[in-house]
């Protein structure tokens, strides 16, 4: 698929400077980009890459237009103007309509829904319109998949999962298991509380490959609209996260904390249980979390690293710094009978 | 469902206080219960919630019992009560019994169990009485699963993993994988070594979606009774869990580590491999556990967070904490030989 | 399958010392060995358990040869010795050759291969020969499978990834998936960024239970030769690993960082995106690496712990450490000044 310039300025705006004319067939960095690719400049950092770039044209912003030696698209925002025109060239490429025929299908699926290889679709459950199933997936009874949502192979919902529109699910990603919560007896045994709590995503939903949501206690699971989820998450029972947060890989949610709107995760912070994360929180990649933030803003907690050897000598004062502390308290009572002395 | 507080009480204990007609249909928080609702108050600190709760009755510890306005039952340990309660409510919808057309059965499936669409049981495995084998699971040659156990839609066994009775296994679960084995060549290359003992998974056991349970390097990997695992839990190989330990999600246990009886760990913990961990330890989240455990207690290592510019200043020192001892100790000596003088 | 030593030695190499017609079926530890088995001394710590084992034969280091009272095999490295028995004496039981009738291949398929009950194969796909396709596989279009790879059951692979020969790829493990990419607009909501690199894997690769291999965003995500990865580990878009590196389970990599050859990276250690780990690093389990390493050698960066209380009284200083630097050089100060009068 090629496509011009100006037919490009002419569906997403932005200003054209240079040849309108100009053909091209994907997307690139600076460095890898053809005479057929678009390239892009966001980070000020790569700015002098523009010189010698081979791409067709380049996406700037209205301060870098005037180094740009090619055709430009001048747009304030260049990164998220290269998003949607990599969208516009890489439709997804859908799989044939319909339910294939090893497909065991106990619900209700819509006409112009596709249904993959192998998959199960329990009674109850209904598949929208223009949804994918891809195969191999599990879908519980009672289950609702909303319209233009797309599963990829291998997912599992279990009973009664509510998806919005247009989510995109990764394989792997189990939604639905039941919450980890037990009473315990006397004797330490554990006595399991049935979940029976549900889970409500919302639409614009994006979920990474073998992430997993459990079902709530009593009440709802929920991810709102436009929640961003990477891989290998897991959010416990009864979470709340809000409207378009986005949370990086490995990142794990215990239950009953309410993460705020537009929040960002980075990879493998931790966030303990029952807490509050207001909206607008930015979480570093390695933080562990153990209170509330009821503030936006940036927050961080993660221990440098260091030679093994240094490590060893530096680190061992984990375990000591209330002496230390006490130690210069100790020299300043000292100090100060000293200097009232001298 | 509907039952009475009498019956309540008849089946499962406790003292009445109140009108023993009074009807439940299901179980909820104080705040969220409705009139035909059991609710609980096990946390003193939601007590004020008593008085202005909906519920249709309370259940609640002795000391409590003055200030229910509804009717109550009357119990030492609250929230015990009330999984039981909630396990009576709500048995687990069974799938149909037998083995679904399109599952290929090549073990042996007792007539009480239920096999799910699409599963693979391999030749030699056996599936005990009332076990549940949900869709799209995978059953390796001569795996064994007890009476009355459960594995949701898309659990994975590998070959001659033995599951004891009435364990519940969620989706996505792995056991039985190869351990993480390789001795190293010369040159920097790994060569495997085959990973040919087992795992032995007691009765009573639950296991977290996309949990992981690597086989045994040459003996088994254990998990013994009443183990609860949460999702996301990764347990190398040999590792040996003591009966009703309770280990929460992400959390991962590096090869031979023995973990004993009764211990919990929180979220995000990582136990490297080779360690003993006594009875009855219980490990906070996101703590790195580095050597043994001997004594039972509570053992904690997580970093705080800080705004982010907070970290920056406070954090960089972690780096100097040797070079911050060496001089208060020289100030020490400086401030001794001052004191001499004065 | 029982082996004399003489033709252990004939085939791998190493000097007898001792019975050469002595036989063996397997291998087991100095503990654990009996009378039929092969056992080895690799750590010098348990050299006292030559005097008592009951294994028929120990593969021993030249300096221990002296103390074994059994028959021995004498190599300078006897894990690696070790590893080439097991996997002679362990061949991996083959399934049945070709595909089984339940499943959908909609590619080609080797005569040579095996692919089991209810995987997909996705149109254009190659399945190389001597290649397993274990159950409930999915293998997206286009993907290629070298020779003599075995995915075992329940891998998916999107479309377009390449495998290289002898992989093996364990269950859950899900390969091609999209990576986490969104530019944001105004309002805080996100743009996804179509992911259309692809993933290349090379030979000899083994994948752990539940890991994620994400895409690439514009180029190719690559996992070059020899590559080892445990379970539950995240691969993030355009992250290339060198040859030969090992890392443990439960690691994270972000986006576009490359990793040496023949790095080691423990358990639950963290690495952000855009970074670049020279070769021949090794990286201590639990560690976050949030800047590059250009240099060979050990790096560390975990917490200790500390009992529950001890933790508390210290750990709370590392809010203050940079008031505790403040207050050594205030200190440094004042001494130095009333040095200056005594």
């Amino acid at each position: 698929m090629f496509v011009t310039l100006d037919e490009i300025v002419a569906r997403l705006g932005g200003d054209l400077a240079g040849d309108g004319n100009v053909r091209i067939s994907g997307i690139a960095t600076l460095d890898a980009a053809g005479p057929e690719q678009l390239s892009f400049l966001s980070n000020p950092k790569y700015r002098a890459r523009l010189a010698v770039t081979r791409a067709a044209a380049v996406v700037v912003a209205p301060d870098a237009a005037a180094d740009c030696p090619t055709a430009a698209i001048v747009t304030p925002q260049p990164y998220l103007y290269l998003a949607r025109v990599a969208q516009w060239l890489n439709p997804a490429p859908r799989p044939p309509l319909g339910v294939h025929a090893s497909a065991v299908v106990e619900g209700v699926v819509s006409d112009s829904a596709s249904v993959g290889a192998n998959v199960w679709i329990g009674p109850g459950a209904v598949i929208g319109d223009d949804a994918v199933i891809e195969a191999n997936c599990s879908i519980g009874a009672s289950c609702r998949i909303g319209a233009g949502s797309w599963l990829h192979a291998g997912v599992t919902l279990y009973g009664g999962c509510r998806i919005g529109n247009r989510a995109i699910i990764h394989s792997g990603v189990v939604i639905g298991a039941d919450g980890f919560g037990f009473a315990r007896e006397g004797d330490g045994s554990w006595v399991k509380i049935p979940q029976t709590g549900g889970v409500a995503i919302g639409n614009d939903v994006e979920i990474g490959a073998n992430t997993t949501i459990d079902r709530g206690a009593l009440e709802d699971t929920v991810i709102e609209t436009g929640v961003k989820l990477d891989n290998q998450i897991q959010i416990a029972h009864n979470v709340h996260i809000g409207a378009h947060a986005a949370i990086a890989g490995c990142v794990g949610i215990a239950g009953s904390t309410r993460i705020g709107a537009r929040c960002t995760v980075g990879g493998a912070a931790m966030i303990i249980g029952h807490l509050e994360i207001a909206d607008d929180v930015n979480i570093s990649a390695g933080t562990f979390v153990g209170k509330s933030i009821r503030k936006a803003g940036g927050y961080t907690g993660s221990a440098p690293f260091l030679e093994h050897g240094d490590w060893l000598k530096n680190f061992s004062h984990l375990r000591h710094l209330d002496s230390l502390a006490d130690k210069i308290r100790a020299l300043e009572a000292r100090l100060a009978e000293l200097e009232k002395k001298s």
